[in-house]
């Protein structure tokens, strides 16, 4: 997958293709890709120099940004269930500090292997050792962002200090094709303003996103109110971090100044549905108000260890049933919008709406194709398969995905990795970590 | 399918049986199937007689019981998102006028394929043309309590007196093993006392259980009161229709005194978590409540048209999401609790608590083997399985389903159709529903 050899140019001939254009047209098209990049989307597209795929029995889907996880944890999923944030952050902190950088790459590949055949084929992660997150990147072809988590000295388990080991990890993978390295910022329960400001001058000094955990529990944002007199993002606004190029996972208790100041600021925002109600966090994202507020928002998995799945199609499901009962609104989150969220807005917030996020000439080539003929997309009509995509299909009906019009999923089996090889070095992993659990 | 052949006895060699025995012991053993039934599960099955199975790279959990739907209706997968109940009935409704016996039998065999897929071996059906769905039944090789729908004789599209043809319906259909037929009326908004209790005669008459809605939407309550000064289940208190061997789907909007009522009564309930979500109902169902009162409680998926899904791996991943963050308490609901209204408590529900539920000797040999290799059982460690198969498993897990120790689903194929043909009728019968959407 190192992008050595050089992928042949292809047309994907008579697919039904969810272009995510600007008219969200569903059309039987040709698309063809040449050098990663779409460059025909249409009736009859050019066919010289190029492999022809008869795709007239499959849905062409934009590739599903996954706006925020930490894809390393796939060891610890089922550790810790059935607890709230505090007892499972116990359990989490007690094996974290048993955790190697060679554990940590065996986890990163089998999360990417699950994301890759769920039709994600980009994420943002959050963790350390992000180098391991990175080479398991490289291998499988899945694309990364990958944010480097930091906090206060006082706090870690790092060696050194994490934002020199952040701007180290940013110069290693600078220059990575699929590999955008950037800082991540914990949260405020563990970085002071001095580690906030520093990651927002790492960032604009290295042009990265900067990610972070905002406002996921009342307790973190009473905590940090009873510390420092201020709400969290009305302090951070405060103290001059909030800006664009940044991404906030979960923001579910904001007051409507904060959904404001979000918007008005340009930060993006990770909507994290299951994990939130799986740690019973007791509140609904404000993902209507913030949206009309001006934020862009996407939908992140989260990691296994609170969702406990990487499937964006669970994930778009659950977002939307849980805003249209919160708000007593069925027409919430339509299943379009749902879609968006997964596509077009997740490339925006990760900076990228001129390069992913919909099937469109002079896009980055990642899709994927989904059977027509799958059961959980039936009746498979055109005019219900928006629909479809939202509520009912599920990860077996995606036959194939492609990331830079290579092919990283082929009749559901990985093409950059052997699938037992990885499940075997996950398995030897999880019996290190779970021999750590407390209690 | 028709049960005429004579199955062969077979022993499933060390799988790692999900037991759902009254210690709930997940455990590596021996199956063996005689007739239909467990006769042994433990270490060293005899394997006189018997084909012997390798399951050891599976895990072997009892059947699904979907407690609530309407199968026929998988033609309108998608006909009308995104719209609350009275909307979503708008369309129903013109739609419905149109339908024939044949598109009835069409929808059914697709509904039941996508939960055989799932896992999900036996299924509460509430509907009209039950004849279809006892046919597709009957060939496909699920279990069916396909309950006729019965409403008062001004509201219906039935030809003749709905509760004649509740009655003829179970006649034509008592003595078929894998078909209990029952009787179902509708709802209080198109129900009198005289239907109620009607069906309440003809069930005790025939030693079959009611199925019915109830208490969905606050409308609905709203309006029953209005009209009779009561709320639904303490107006079916006092005409003297509530009792035992009763299945009410939904119950959302209970006030304290009709949750002890219906425990008291000996009711059991269908929770239909994302039906009641994606039709913004507003409420969340009192489960815990229900269960402390003594309501046995069991998953519905409801139908396509407002889920839209037949999963009960999704759905049980979703009730216990909601009903976690709806309390403020992460500990709601537990994985094995899932678990158990999936399987055990689903099986009380339809009055099979000695023949379905959990993999015990005598009882029936209703099962699934979920590859142990899946990517969504990682890690697949026997005290996380549980935990897995509640919140991270999807459908594709899933190799085989056996009903009755019959094979129904072998290596993700159904047994008993061609899922081509399939297919394609219950795509012509969606050609002429879709026909007859308004506007």
């Amino acid at each position: 997958m190192g992008g050595s050899e050089r992928e042949p140019a292809r047309v994907f001939a008579g697919a039904l293709v969810v272009t995510q254009d600007a008219a969200r047209r569903v059309v039987r098209a040709d698309v063809r890709v040449d050098e990663g990049r779409f460059t025909h989307v249409g009736p009859a597209a050019p066919r010289e120099g190029a492999e022809v795929v008869d795709a007239s029995g499959y849905a062409l889907v934009p590739g599903f940004v996954n706006l925020h996880t930490h894809v390393a944890m796939h060891p610890l999923r089922g550790i810790a269930d059935d607890r709230d944030l505090a007892g499972f952050l116990e359990t989490l902190f007690a094996v974290d500090a048993r955790r190697t950088e060679a554990d940590v790459e065996a986890g990163a590949r089998a999360g990417i292997a699950e994301m890759l055949l769920g039709g994600t084929t980009s994420f943002l992660d959050l963790y350390y050792f992000e180098d391991a997150v990175a080479r398991a990147v490289d291998a499988l072809g899945i694309r990364g962002f990958l944010g480097w988590a930091v906090l206060d000295p006082e706090f870690t388990t790092q060696h050194g200090k994490p934002l020199d080991n952040a701007a180290a990890f940013i110069g290693r993978w600078r220059n990575h094709g699929r590999v955008t390295p950037l800082v991540a910022p914990q949260g405020v329960y563990v970085c002071g303003s001095e580690t906030w400001l520093g990651a927002r001058a790492l960032a604009e000094r290295e042009r990265t996103l900067v990610h972070y955990h905002l406002s996921e529990t009342r307790k973190e944002v009473h905590d940090h109110e009873a510390k420092t007199g201020r709400r969290p993002v009305d302090w951070l606004e405060e103290i001059g971090f909030l800006g664009p190029q940044q991404v906030a996972a979960h923001a579910v208790w904001l007051t409507s100044q904060e959904i404001g100041r979000l918007g008005q600021r340009g930060v993006a925002v990770a909507h994290c549905a299951s994990s939130n109600l799986k740690l019973a966090s007791g509140g609904v994202a404000p993902i209507v108000e913030l949206r009309a507020a001006g934020a862009t928002v996407g939908i992140g998995t989260d990691s296994v260890a609170s969702n406990n799945s990487l499937s964006m199609l669970r994930e778009i499901h659950l977002a939307g049933l849980v805003q249209k009962n919160h708000r007593w609104d069925a027409t919430a989150l339509s299943a379009q919008e749902l879609l968006d969220l997964a596509t077009l807005d997740g490339a925006r917030a990760l900076g990228q709406a001129r390069d992913l996020g919909s099937i469109e000439v002079g896009k980055r080539a990642d899709f994927s194709l989904f059977r027509l003929d799958h059961p959980t997309l039936q009746p498979a009509r055109p005019e219900a398969l928006v629909s479809h995509l939202a509520y009912a299909a599920n990860d077996e009906a995606i036959d194939s995905v492609f990331v830079d019009g290579r092919p990283v999923v082929e009749d559901r089996r990985l093409a950059g990795g052997d699938w037992n090889s990885i499940r075997a070095a996950l398995a030897a992993a999880a019996d290190s970590l779970w021999a750590a659990r407390p209690g």
